[in-house]
C-alpha cells in the first residue's frame, strides 16, 4: 500500500496506485450516496478553510459540499480578489490561519506554484489542497475527469483521448494529462491553434495537433476546454464563429471520433464557441457527470489528506 | 388532505387548504421555539443553496436561519450581482447545482418568472423556492403577512385590508393579494399614485384607490410598501415630503382606519417617506412580528417541499 | 463570584476578577484543545451573527471558529461596507435581527460607541460583543494580549510594558491598557510621534514617550501597533524608512528591552515599517501565539455571554 498523502498540489508526482486509491474511494463515496447516505462523519470536528484568490463559485461550492458531507466545518476566508497576496504577505496569512488550528486549506491562486509554496512554508500539520493555480495544476479536476472516463471505459490503456482548446494556459489540461498518462492512457492528443499549444517538450507523453479534424479521428474521449474570451484577441481569429469553425465541437466533428465517444468539458461551457449546444446537451455528453463526480473526488481527497 | 408541494414559486395557484397547512405548520414551529426548542432535525443531512441574483441580506439570512433550525446545511452561492444570468447560462448553472445533489434552491432574481423557469428546466428532484422574482411574486412574504394577520384577527372574511405605495412594481403586494383573497379576505384595497397602480384587470379581487384617506377608511390592516427612491423621479412628486403627505402613514391617517388596525411593512422601512417613525415604532406596528414570523414561515415551507 | 457578563463592549468597566475569569476560561479552552478536544457543545443550538461594517477577514474568521468550536451556528450578515448604517437605520437592522431570534451579535463598526448603542437599543435578550469600534475598544484583542503575556510572565505587577506606534487612533492600545492596568501592570508606556499620541489625561495610568529608545528601555513586553499607511502623510515622516528608523522595532532596539522581552503585534504586520522581519519571525515573537489565543479568548467570551 502506498503512503497516505498529506497534501494534494499536483498529480504529476503521484504513482498509479495512489491515483487509483483516490478514484476507488471517490467511487465508494458515490455508492454510499446512491444508497441514500447523506452524510458521513469521517471529518467531524475538523475545520476546512477555502482560501480563494481567484473567484470560482462552482469549485468553491463543490469543495464546500464535499467537506460538509464528511461532517467537517467550512470557513470561507473572503480574501479580496484584487489582493496580490504573494511572498511574505501570503505566508503571514498562512501562518495566521495555522495559528487558528485549521485542519486543511483549499487554495486557488492565479500564480502557478502557490500551493507548493504554502506546503513549504507551513509550520503546522495543516493540509494544503490545490483548487487551481495559474496554468500549473487543478488536481481534483484531473481526478474527476479520470473517474468519469473510468466509469464508462474501464480499460484506459486502450483509449485515445483528445484535449482541445487553449491547452497552453490550461491547468485542467495539464492535470488531465498527468492523471490519464499515469493511469495508462497511451494515445493522448492535444489540439489547438499553434499559439495556444504548449511547447512539445513540456508534455512529451502527448502528440500535438493544430487540425481538430485530424486530432479527433477515432478518439474515445473528447475533452473540450473553456476559451477565455479575452484570449480571442491574442490569436488569429476574427470572431467567435471563426474559432468555433476551426476548434469547436459540433455534430459533424464528433462523428469523426469513435462511436459513443465521451464528450467532456470542465465548465462553465461557452455554447457556440467551443461546443455546440446540441453536443453539450446530447447523449454523449458527460459534462454533468463530471460535476457530480467532482464532489465525490473532493470528498475522497479530503478524507485522504485528513484521515487518521 | 391536499398534496404536498414540491416547489413554491407563487401563491396564486395554491388552494386554501394548502396555504392554511403552511400557516399551521409555521405556527407550530413558532410554538416549539417559544417552548425552548432551538433546533429540529427534520432536514438533517439536507443541503439548501441560496442562489441570489439580487442582493437581499435580510431575506437570505431569514432563509438561512430557517434551514439551519431544521438541521439542514446551507450554501451561499455568491453569484456576481452584475450577472444577468438568463437563458442557457442560467439553466447550465441550475444543472450544475443539480449534479452536485442539492436538495433545494432558494432563488431571487430580478426577472419575473425565473423560479418557474428553473422548475421547468430542473432534471432532478431538486426543490425550487422563490425568494422574490421581479414584480411577480414573493410567496414567503405573502405567507408571513397572512400569518401575522391571522394571529391577531383570525376571522379573515371580516377584514378590510389596504395595501399602499408602489403596488405596480411590488411582488409583495401581489403575493399578499393572493394569500389574503384565497384565505377569504373580501375587502382588498390597493392604493397609490395612478402611475404606480397595476391595471384594474390584473387583480380583479381588489379595488383601486388614489386617495389614501379614502382607501384607509375603516381598514383593519394597513400594509405599507417600500418606495424605491429612484422611482420618485418617474412620478409627479417634487420630493419625499410631498410623497409622504399624499401616501405616507402618519397618526392622523391611521386614525381613519379601524381601531387597533394592524400596521405592517415588508421592510426595510423608509422613515418619513412611506411611514412616520411614531407609527413604525408605535403600539399598532406589527413590523417586527412580521420578521419573526418570516423565519417560521420559511421553516414551514422548507419542511413542506423537502418533507418525506 | 462576580456577575456573568451579558455583553462585552469594552474592558474599561470590568473588574479584575471578571477579566481573570475570562482568561482562566480561555486557558481551559486551550488545554481542552491541546488534549484533542475538537468541539464542545456548550452553545449547541445557538446562533451567532457577524455584523461587520468594516471588513476584517481575520477577526471575523477567529470569531467564526470560536463559535463553531462551541457548537453554535454562525451567520455572516454581509452588510455593504459602504453602508454608513447609523442612527435609526442601524437600530432597525438590530431590531430586525433580534426579531429573528439570534443569540448574539458580533459587531465591528468604524464609529466609536456603536456596540454600546446597540446594547442600549436592544429589545430582547440578544448579547452584543464588540469586535472593534472606531478608536474606542477592541476588548477581545485586549484579553488575548493579556492572556499571551500571562502565559509567559504570570506576575503582571512586576512588568514594564511598552505600546508603540499610532496609539492615538488605536482601539487595540486602549483595550490593552485597560486589560493590563486592571490586571496589575504598573509600568505602562505609550510611545509614538507626538501627533499620534493621545492626550496625557486620557490614559492617566500610562507614561507617554516620543523617543522609542527611551520608552523600550528594560521593557518586558513590547507591543507594536500597525501603522495605517494613509496616516503617513499626516505626520512628519518623508517615507516608511524614516518612520521605521524612528519607531520601528529592530534588533538593536529590542536589545534595549529586558532580556527575553515578549514581542507582540495585533497583525497584520507591515514588515519593515513598524517591525523588522527578523524580529517578527524571531524567537521572542509571540505574534502567532496571539492569533492562537484569540480563538480561545473568543470562545471564552461567547461562552460567558451566552452561558446559562
Amino acid at each position: 500500500m502506498t503512503q497516505r498523502l498529506r497534501h494534494l498540489t499536483s498529480l504529476a508526482p503521484l504513482a498509479r496506485p495512489t491515483i487509483e486509491r483516490l478514484l476507488d474511494r471517490a467511487e465508494s463515496m458515490r455508492e454510499a450516496c446512491a444508497h441514500g447516505t447523506r452524510k458521513l462523519d469521517l471529518l467531524a470536528g475538523r475545520t476546512i478553510l477555502n482560501l480563494f484568490f481567484e473567484p470560482s463559485t462552482r469549485t468553491r461550492t463543490s469543495f464546500e459540499l464535499a467537506a460538509r458531507r464528511l461532517g467537517a466545518d467550512v470557513i470561507n476566508f473572503d480574501i479580496g480578489f484584487s489582493s496580490t497576496a504573494k511572498g511574505e504577505e501570503l505566508f503571514d496569512t498562512l501562518h495566521t490561519l495555522e495559528a487558528m488550528h485549521l485542519d486543511a486549506i483549499i487554495v486557488r491562486h492565479k500564480q502557478s506554484g502557490t500551493p507548493e509554496e504554502l506546503v513549504r512554508h507551513a509550520m503546522s500539520g495543516v493540509s494544503v489542497v490545490n483548487a487551481g493555480d495559474g496554468n500549473h495544476a487543478h488536481p481534483t479536476q484531473g481526478l474527476l475527469d479520470a473517474l468519469t472516463i473510468r466509469q464508462h471505459l474501464p480499460d484506459l490503456s486502450k483509449l485515445s483521448v483528445v484535449i482541445c482548446g487553449d491547452v497552453k494556459h490550461s491547468r485542467v489540461a495539464r492535470s488531465d494529462v498527468h492523471a490519464l498518462s499515469t493511469l495508462g492512457v497511451r494515445d493522448l492528443r492535444l489540439c489547438g491553434p499553434a499559439s495556444l499549444l504548449p511547447p512539445a517538450e513540456e508534455l512529451p507523453q502527448c502528440r500535438l495537433f493544430s487540425d481538430f479534424d485530424q486530432a479527433i479521428e477515432g478518439a474515445n474521449v473528447v475533452i473540450m476546454l473553456r476559451l477565455q474570451k479575452e484570449r480571442m484577441q491574442t490569436i488569429d481569429f476574427p470572431d467567435e464563429a471563426a474559432y468555433f469553425h476551426a476548434y469547436g465541437l459540433d455534430k459533424r466533428r464528433l462523428a469523426l471520433a469513435a462511436p459513443r465517444a465521451l464528450v467532456m468539458h470542465p465548465g462553465p461551457i461557452n455554447r457556440g464557441i467551443e461546443i455546440a449546444s446540441e453536443i453539450a446537451d446530447g447523449v454523449q455528453s458527460r459534462i454533468l457527470e463530471q460535476v457530480s463526480n467532482g464532489v465525490f473526488v473532493r470528498m475522497a481527497v479530503l478524507a485522504e489528506v485528513l484521515g487518521r
